[in-house]
């Protein structure tokens, strides 16, 4: 069982940086060979090419959830305590995680495979419901929210990410989940 | 002189289509084939693979510039008309422009090309300066700016585009230009 799921995460993990540099067409042997496993290793986890990007989507969308719920700080009880781990974990994924081309080429190419749509919309679901829960005005959340995706795909439309209006940004987003900002 | 401009508009459109779809991996062949004319004219006017998308990059990011422009209401005499004509270019074309998906992908594949990071940094030198001049605090640009930008990824993180929520963030956004928004 452990080396199933074991075997089930490189794959995965393999998966995300095939699609993220060649999209969905990406060929099965290029994506087992990548995550060092046979064709039929990888079949045998995932039986179809659908079924492989479906479960990749997921798991990416429960990775960030999971990269969230890390974020928030245990002893910040004010309101606006999960909008803060989102922004803590959105600018760290930036500055540490994949790059911005790779993340959105990933998100781009998952996108047109059938039932990802009814995936992240169930998780985008799962999040309103956590935001309503976290106790600040719904446009504040929106506007933060839409702001921290925004400074994820900055680095593409401005030719390269800039670290210090990163830090400036992420900075000013706490401030307003904070009530503060100026604004 | 005016065929020669028409043949380059339909490459670039071309190219533009293409590369959404298929990132900068496709064939010059391709895209000769999608714009109607021959290899041969397409190498007349780019005369190489990294030449043609640099170009394509650099039209992109004016064509932006000339939407942000006639977005612009030329009634609107207080501070923040630029930045109100750039969330409105930036949600036309959310409602009636390419895909989100095909956005990203087409941006994310240009980032690569040799030259393209520098096109990009000149166009946000401007927008930067723009802004200065146009009379709003940094920090609401930025936000705004960052948020408009998000929404146009957010179709890909959520599954779908929400037609009523993208209104509501429309007017958000142009309440935060009037210095209003309840923030």
């Amino acid at each position: 069982m452990r080396d199933a799921g074991r075997t089930r995460r490189t794959v995965l993990d393999a998966a995300a940086r095939t699609v993220a540099v060649k999209g969905t067409a990406v060929s099965l042997d290029a994506v087992a060979k990548a995550a060092g496993v046979s064709k039929s290793g990888l079949l045998h986890h995932f039986p179809s090419r659908d079924e492989l990007f479906l479960a990749l989507a997921q798991d990416l969308a429960e990775q960030f959830v999971a990269a969230v719920q890390a974020a928030v700080d245990p002893r910040d009880h004010a309101a606006g305590r999960l909008v803060r781990g989102y922004i803590n974990a959105t600018f760290n994924e930036i500055a540490h995680g994949v790059s911005a081309p790779e993340q959105v080429m990933l998100a781009g190419a998952l996108s047109s495979v059938p039932g990802v749509d009814r995936v992240l919309r169930e998780h985008t679901d799962r999040w309103e419901k956590a935001f309503e829960a976290d106790g600040l005005h719904p446009d504040r959340v929106l506007l933060i929210i839409r702001a921290a995706d925004g400074a994820t795909v900055a680095a593409i439309y401005e030719g390269g990410a800039n670290p210090e209006e990163l830090q400036h940004t992420r900075e000013l987003l706490l401030r307003l989940s904070h009530g503060e900002g100026g604004l």
